[in-house]
């Protein structure tokens, strides 16, 4: 094959890989929003729509600079910033790796959704995409960075995508706090259902369709090995859903749609870092674990009393530790000790670099502008208190004032946008 | 082009025609969901993300092996078992023909839904994805086949997906029985609205997209016909809406959503047996018949009172039918009767081998392990009664204990998830 | 690299990105549906999903020949009707045009919502796909188009497809006049609130993914360029949504979800002339400056009283105006105030051309068969008076006579479905 055939076809496959993990911010937009309650339907919409689009401005600018620019240190790269000129293929990289930055910053909306502010959110979002994760990235996907030249494998990210999200989720919770309700006086959780199952499970789908491109795209080449990672990130997700089903029946629970959508985003998670490298039975195996250990995450969330309105954390954050000590396990050249050891030195990399920087980047906001909403407006929701406006005007009676379920009349003048101090004020305010 | 450009095309290819037909799993949950009643939308859609994975595991461990394996009698492959090692390319071959199993698999659980058991459409959808297609389709497609050295032809799975999903549907009805409801004392059929219409053109559209993988892809190689097959794809989609409109007009009737989307998704079916074989002004007159064959179906269906709660058997077995036959009128060849009556035996090959034996199955799953819910639980819906959930709980008051619609305050405790009788039984019980 | 292969990559780009673009129709559809009241949830979707499909048709009939046929001329072209045989390549083109052809028309279909008949409008977009679509596209991108000629710049048609798209639903809106209740007695607008901004969101992320086919797929050949159009799509997407956040706070309003997804889109159609030939900061530039386009274009038609039901004018129209003229400040080779005269001239013809064609079409229809609805008709609603149905019968109490929301009964027969003068009259009237 000649260069020049190669470097097309590269491009052919990376692009349209690309497309597809765009795809899973709809994924994401849908699962976080049919997860919450209707009144803060829009809000975390918003937050998955505008996240990824300051987030791409901040990562041309400097992030994909940081993660894969020259990195002579090993700790951050130093060029590349702003790319404006360069070889084409330059470009097909950094629309495929802008596609994973956002990934990683959207997997904080949901477990933060329904508290905390839209702007404050934002700020995060955009430093979490230019600094944050880029810096982590660094060390694992640079040439040069030191956790890769210590051997550590991270195919498509269940550490540097999937773990580097779920730690800034657990940095904004620790800033937040719980939802107000969400646990009785005597610490008992008190479950708080989503209020569009349906879209829960089309969001599964559409961030399952991403996941192809996500991980079979991680070549970042056109291969013949694309088909087996297809392969292993299927059955995997399959596996982690046979898992839940067995599960809940053993427990005596009753199957819930979340459970089974969580339980295969938590197999994805898990086979995400070593697809390439692991036969299908491995991934099998791998997804079929993946369950129970999203299941310890809930349990450690429900001890700590962390709220995480989504369940984030348990899959990206514990199945993505899964998935990356899962490698030494399984690699197709059999079980490695010293591999595991760098893979479980990579993850509590993730995890001692990132919480701590999140959680001050969080207070940051916090006392620059505020962080969470205040308690009327978190109880009248986020849509109306933040956007002046709702989901579902006609199927929310009595939310907006002067709002009309009526479906046969011309609806009076919407008080929304006629602005009122009501509504105008959480979005100058500080 | 070298051996190795063409292999390296061909996995590209494959595996995005394949990602494409895995996305129809989201069309087939958005239309059958939409078109069931509220109380059953969430349990209709876990039973499509479900049996994709246990029929995932069970395609991987023996289907596979069965469709095509080596057959040296030609009636049932029997190597290639759990793929664990091989060439880079059957692991494509298998990531795409999972993805056809999958989607006979999901057929049937539109037509039994609002009735079926979580449990038990699963363990006959495990088995037809197991068994059941893949012993037919290695009649077809393998190439020992004994109906595929008889010269049938069915480029995409007019018959071998789509009729087959259509005869288990079939078969599935005929053990289960009509809706409570369904049918007034005096034998007229009462229509069941479907609940949310939104969805299911959405469903449409996705599984529309899908179809270009599905059809497409069949090529099972990058080939520069596929232009042609995905045009000829879609103009039959096309001309089946435009003989939906013209019949409706014609015949003075409303144009239903329902119909419309119905109509679309017959002349995709009956296109696919042909696709590559024929010119697009053929394509269009299979597409032009087609709505009426499905009309057809409908009345069928009506007369015997056989009630498919989503038209799946008029629109995937009858059209599945019609495109198989007009294979021999439309082929570019020229109209070949031989070829007529061949394709005829495969079709009533197809419904005389699968409607008994899925019959049997049903009945055996039955004796087993209860196949309907009971009438009470049918009632309330079988979100509530097998998963102890509802798909919009602030939108359906009253139908959870101790539920609110409220959107300002947070939720009482959720009584579905302290286990309680009315709840748990059904998930246990046999 | 041989032709050959060349001509294999070929038609697996070009196929791929047709696929994304037909999925644009499921964007519009989910946009359009959001962004209207529930009573008219379902008649705008059918209108998307109709008019593809008698587009398609007609484009293969008529509008392929016109557009891309030998034009001597330079005016129209005369061969290429109904194309049934020839080089698998064209049949590749042709597909890939189809689409584009049906985005053109179903731009048409969200400014008009809730007010113009079903057939009326059926009728409308098959001439716009058949005739005016083609005509224009003739001149733009014909190889021997007089616009083409004198060196018009259109990479992928913010003018061929948007422009056009939006004057022929400003000549609509001309021809059908508001709807009832959108303008007080003394001319201030009334806000009409869509009914499910989650949809507008969902169609927005999906019209965004079809985007990529959109733009990257233009080159119509498999290219090494299409990363970096791909990118420039992206950011200048991107670059809109930050803009409007930034608009909506310096201007102290809220920040509504439709205004969000309206701008990104603004972004997206303005980069789409010029995305192959520009740097990724000039895709930036263009994005921020189309939102304040966009409103700009709301102010429009505010001032004169046009309602369009979704802003697809100020979208489609003002942005593409914005991104046409774009090209000839930003293209790579610096600055061009020729390039930008002719690229004014492009514009301004398309207005002068579709605008007069299309308002005397649509006079025509109105006087061949009635244009808009009864107003009792537009009070009920179309999905009721057109189709007989409505998007969420359990939801919408009252609306259907002896409709039923009850979630835990069988419904009682759906009037809908026996044929009543007051449903099937608007189907045959004329």
């Amino acid at each position: 094959m000649t260069p020049e055939v190669q470097v097309l076809l590269n491009t052919l496959w990376v692009v349209t890989a690309a497309i597809l993990v765009f795809f899973m911010q709809a994924g994401f937009a849908l699962v976080e929003s049919g997860m919450v309650r209707a009144k803060n339907a829009i809000n975390v919409i918003m937050k998955n729509y505008c996240d990824m689009c300051v987030g791409a401005l901040g990562f041309w600018a400097v992030g994909y600079g940081v993660m894969f620019g020259l990195s002579s240190s090993g700790w951050y790269g130093t060029t590349k910033f702003a790319v404006n000129t360069g070889e084409p293929f330059e470009y097909t990289l950094l629309f495929f790796q802008m596609m994973f930055a956002a990934t990683a910053a959207t997997i904080v909306s949901g477990a933060l959704a329904e508290r905390i502010r839209f702007n404050a959110y934002l700020v995060g979002s955009f430093l979490i995409t230019t600094l944050i994760y880029p810096i982590y990235g660094s060390w694992a996907w640079n040439d040069n960075g030191w956790l890769k030249q210590l051997g550590f494998i991270d195919f498509a990210g269940s550490t540097v995508v999937h773990t580097v999200g779920a730690c800034c989720a657990l940095a904004g919770l620790a800033a937040l706090g719980p939802r107000t309700g969400r646990y009785a006086k005597d610490g008992t959780p008190r479950p708080i259902p989503g209020h569009n199952l349906p879209f829960v499970a089309l969001g599964g789908f559409v961030l399952w369709l991403g996941w192809f491109g996500f991980n079979a795209g991680s070549t970042t080449s056109a291969d013949i090995s694309i088909g087996k990672i297809a392969l292993n990130t299927h059955l995997a997700g399959c596996a982690a859903v046979v898992s839940t089903l067995i599960l809940c029946g053993v427990l005596g629970k009753p199957v819930l749609l979340t459970t089974i959508v969580n339980g295969s985003l938590g197999g994805l998670v898990a086979v995400t870092a070593g697809c390439a490298f692991i036969t299908p039975g491995s991934a099998i195996l791998i997804g079929l674990i993946a369950t129970p250990v999203m299941m310890l995450g809930e349990a450690f969330l429900d001890a700590f009393k962390i709220d995480d309105a989504v369940g984030a954390i348990p899959v990206h954050g514990f199945c993505g530790v899964w998935g990356t000590l899962a490698v030494g396990i399984f690699k197709e050249s059999g079980t490695d000790l010293r591999q595991m050891c760098i893979q479980l030195l990579g993850s509590a990399t993730a995890f001692i670099f990132v919480f701590p920087t999140a959680y001050i980047m969080y207070r940051a906001i916090g006392s620059w502008m505020q962080l969470r909403v205040g308690s009327v407006d978190e109880q009248r929701g986020l849509d109306y208190a933040e956007h002046a406006e709702v989901g579902y005007p006609e199927f929310q009676d009595g939310l907006l004032h002067g709002g009309t379920a009526s479906t046969t009349t011309a609806p009076a003048a919407r008080p929304a946008t006629t602005p009122r101090p009501a509504i105008t004020a959480p979005v100058g305010r500080n």
